[in-house]
């Protein structure tokens, strides 16, 4: 294993960037197409310590691409289809940074994959839910992380130049998986035989495009002097039939966060970062206004899209910057009512663009909160509004804990005259945003239990009181004050108390049950081998592989297979 | 991560057993219902060291477990209920051994669970494929493994007597995951809820019959004065309905195996260990004979069932045995009517129980392959007889190499008059020994590309030349005698000289392709984040949850997480 102490220090890792700020990545808008060219900063790495040749990248680059990827559905609702190419010559992408990597620590490198893998889900979405087909203009080689990248879009065309290939080149020379979906796109989305998907990620210098076209690497391949046109053709053809709706954006303004000590504050989320606890308090606020009637007009302080931005920043930010904060505890705040209005507004204006975009976003946040190793609670209390679109954020928890009635002792902040909390599941709670299995968090909390599902869906739009919660299967527990100080505490403490290894491997196998996708078997399995291996000296001890890398000798293996 | 240098020496292991010698386990046959009891002798650990205390287990138990599963099969065709209990007070079963594992290497750790899992699958298939339904009778605690095992069952019942639990205490104790199916089998087919399941999977003391029951950990509980009659009446209900046929049955008899310096022969099967190249070439032989009139007169002579003996005995002791062998080239040869006549046989007498039971047991064979972490190679040349159930063998494999016509040099073992090789598919490469994840190897092969799946199902039964078998995606690549045998000895030299771990992911990810099972998900999900995480020092390490358990203290962990 790597000798973590002797890392270089990172910094702490902002996701705010604008096109105008790009580094790495340049995006041209013409009308129905964009173009999304990747020539990266060589200077431009996030951490010091290494260089990114040869449109390698690292999470900086990751992070310009996740905005791109944004943007392109909110400010561009014109945009059908999208090029990705590359800027230099004859290298399209080599993939992550081997230096970055093998200097990184592995909760870096576990991050950092998981980051790039959401914003490659994104792309690869953006299709089915958004009318917007992304296009792999190999302009040169795509290595590693760059066919990856390819790998996500919904074509691949390879230039015909006589030395550009394909190529997963981690297995034979760094002894670690490709780490961003590659083996499981290659065999379970383009169908690539299993013996030359075998052939193929043990090939270092790749395939060229006879082979890779053949193999279904990729869709085709197009000579130099043809290049422009026939990526311009597939563009224009992927426009066909596109549901995008055209017209005017929404501006993805600056976001509004406030850093005060060990408080984030966002206009609808605020977090309290208890280090001695090692824990994180979210709190939701619920909406102050009725829903507007044109949803549009309000732009990025609508308030499903204000909240799904603060949330999105949040998740990222807390998971890449805040490691030893393990539990994060959600709770919300506001009028029941006032978020019903909205979450009826999503259902009923689901045929308006910029409702449907903001629904999809709130979807993949909450997928990001789903593959988070972290472990989430729900706490119910008086006040609360864990309605609908905001359920969701309690389903997604590992544990709901409900207070029964309200709270008896006098304590400043609490309203002994408080309604008690009601919990009030929707439509939105069933189907609205699917998690990466494809289930939606109701259907996966009683996964194999019809009946129990069919009693929760029978309760939908009413206020559950705790003992109805309870009762209906939608929480853990409903304690009265009496218990539930007690509880929550010694809840927290317990698990704040636990292996954070043993844990982030009991959630991710409790979280998703049932069916399995292309997602879930690369946030699921895929990751969970490049885990292991990461960990192995065969890769990250002194002469393994990916330290080696560039020095000239190859890793040192313990040739026990396990 | 734990110093394996100053591990305990580990004995060559061998899976060669009967109910006569077990020293952990009864088998007690009464007409259609046998008992199986653990009652594990505590001095009889396999590796010295540990005491197996609480009816803990080590691998020496689950071999005889193993034993009793397959007698239980093909001895005992009247046995329609099994009932699984334990033969201590108050304690069913407390689960592996933990100084056992916290002593044993990681490839050790791995292989153990791998076979204890593959052992409960084919626990947890004997209803649906040979109409033995399995109970599990808690007449005391069941923790962790111990659980488990019970979760491998079709019922489970727990002796109500105010102390008894079932648990998972691997996560609050061990600071490592149940390791063999447990999370997944608690919300998979037991289909507990996502938030009970973690409530159970980190309550080191688990939960009482009462509970248990509600949240479907437990089937039924009984007090101890109505707990045999029970069990009797549970055992005599699951008989009902049951197609064992009774009679008599095939008495499986000692194997016939020599070994010879670094040769291992069985009657149909040779493997020569080339430690210098690690590699194992692995030569399956056709049949000397035409299939009997009576299969089950011939017993374990049977072809099919010698063969699959032979084979299943083989992969064990490799794995388990010769872990620096990382690349195994599998060869038949024979006559290939001979094996077709075989394969024809097995199809038409499916009906027969003794056929069906060969069958299915060398489908669970051909599942080890699956899921063994070495990579294979089949090498097709003439005198080969890669046939219908032979072929499988070479499906199974990550490569499938075969020669295009004959070995024109001469050469003392190799006949320049022979007839070039060829490939016969069957029916038997299309259903009748699916894979884990429900796919026959052949729709596997060709996942997601349906017009190929058709193209290769017009050949069955067709003698097909190298060029055809290749023009049909049958073999990775048809070469003639000028290239062949270059280019084998590339690619074994190459695979040789690859990272071990990063191949074994590899082809865990390549390997299953498509939809996701309870078994793919043990093997495929759960067993990676278990191997990641007995790989971190929260677990392993000399401060370790594993290392310190029973010192009294606790794990030290660093709460980074990851």
């Amino acid at each position: 294993m790597a000798d973590e102490t002797a890392l270089p220090a990172v910094p702490v890792v902002d996701f705010d960037t604008h096109p105008d700020r790009y580094r790495h990545w340049r995006l041209e808008v013409d009308g129905e197409v964009a173009t999304l060219t990747l020539a990266v900063d060589e200077k431009g790495g996030l951490v010091g310590g290494y260089e990114l040749k040869a449109n390698s990248y690292d999470l900086g680059v990751d992070i310009e691409l996740y905005d791109a990827v944004q943007r392109l559905r909110f400010e561009h609702p014109e945009v059908k289809a999208v090029v990705m190419t590359g800027g230099l010559e004859k290298m399209f992408c080599a993939g992550a940074n081997i230096r970055m990597l093998a200097q990184s620590s592995h909760a870096w490198k576990v991050n950092f994959c998981k980051f790039t893998n959401e914003t490659r889900n994104a792309i690869e979405e953006a299709r089915a839910t958004s009318g917007q087909t992304w296009l792999a203009a190999l302009n040169g080689t795509a290595a590693g992380g760059g066919y990856e990248l390819a790998l996500a879009c919904d074509q691949i065309v390879l230039i015909d130049d006589g030395t550009s290939t394909v190529s997963l080149p981690e297995v034979p020379l760094l002894g670690v998986l490709p780490g961003t979906g590659g083996l499981t796109r290659v065999v379970d989305k383009r169908h690539v035989r299993k013996d030359r998907a075998d052939l193929f990620a043990t090939k270092a210098e790749g395939y060229r495009g006879a082979t890779a076209v053949e193999w279904g690497l990729v869709d085709g391949t197009a000579p130099r002097k043809s290049w422009d046109a026939e990526i311009d053709r597939r563009a224009r053809e992927a426009c066909q039939g596109s549901t995008r709706p055209g017209g005017e954006g929404v501006e993805l303004t600056p976001l509004d966060r406030q850093e005060d000590g060990d408080t984030i504050r966002y206009p609808h989320v605020t977090a309290t970062l208890d280090r001695d606890a090692r824990r994180v308090d979210i709190t939701v606020a619920g909406p102050a206004d009725q829903p507007p009637a044109d949803p549009r007009a309000q732009g990025v302080d609508y308030y499903p899209l204000a909240l799904t931005r603060a949330l999105d920043d949040l998740v990222l930010r807390l998971r890449t910057n805040e490691q030893q904060l393990g539990t994060w505890v959600v709770r919300t705040t506001g009028d029941v009512d006032g978020v019903l209005a909205y979450d009826a507004q999503l259902a009923d204006r689901a045929d308006d663009w910029f409702v449907h975009e903001t629904t999809q976003y709130l979807r993949r946040t909450l997928k990001r909160l789903d593959v988070t190793s972290r472990s989430l609670v729900a706490v119910i209390e008086p006040g609360s509004c864990f309605a609908g679109l905001l359920l969701e954020l309690a389903l997604a928890c590992d544990r709901q804990y409900m207070l029964e009635g309200v709270y008896e002792d006098p304590h400043p902040d609490r309203d002994p005259d408080a309604d008690p909390a009601v919990l009030v599941p929707t439509g939105a709670n069933d189907g609205r945003f699917p998690m990466g299995n494809g289930l939606s968090r109701l259907h996966s909390r009683f996964w194999g239990r019809d009946e129990d599902l069919d009693t929760a869906r029978k309760r939908f739009g009413e206020r559950l009181t705790a003992a109805e919660a309870d009762a209906a299967g939608l929480v853990t527990m409903a304690l009265d004050d009496i218990d539930f100080e007690e509880e929550i505490r010694i809840v927290l403490e317990e698990r704040a108390s636990l292996s954070p290894d043993a844990l982030t491997g009991m959630e991710a196998n409790h979280r998703f049950v049932g069916p399995e996708t292309l997602e879930t078997k690369i946030f699921g399995r895929l990751t969970a081998w490049q885990n292991w291996i990461f960990n192995r000296p065969n890769a990250s001890g002194p002469d393994g592989a990916l330290r080696r890398y560039g020095s000239g000798q190859r890793g040192s293996y313990d040739y026990q297979r396990v």
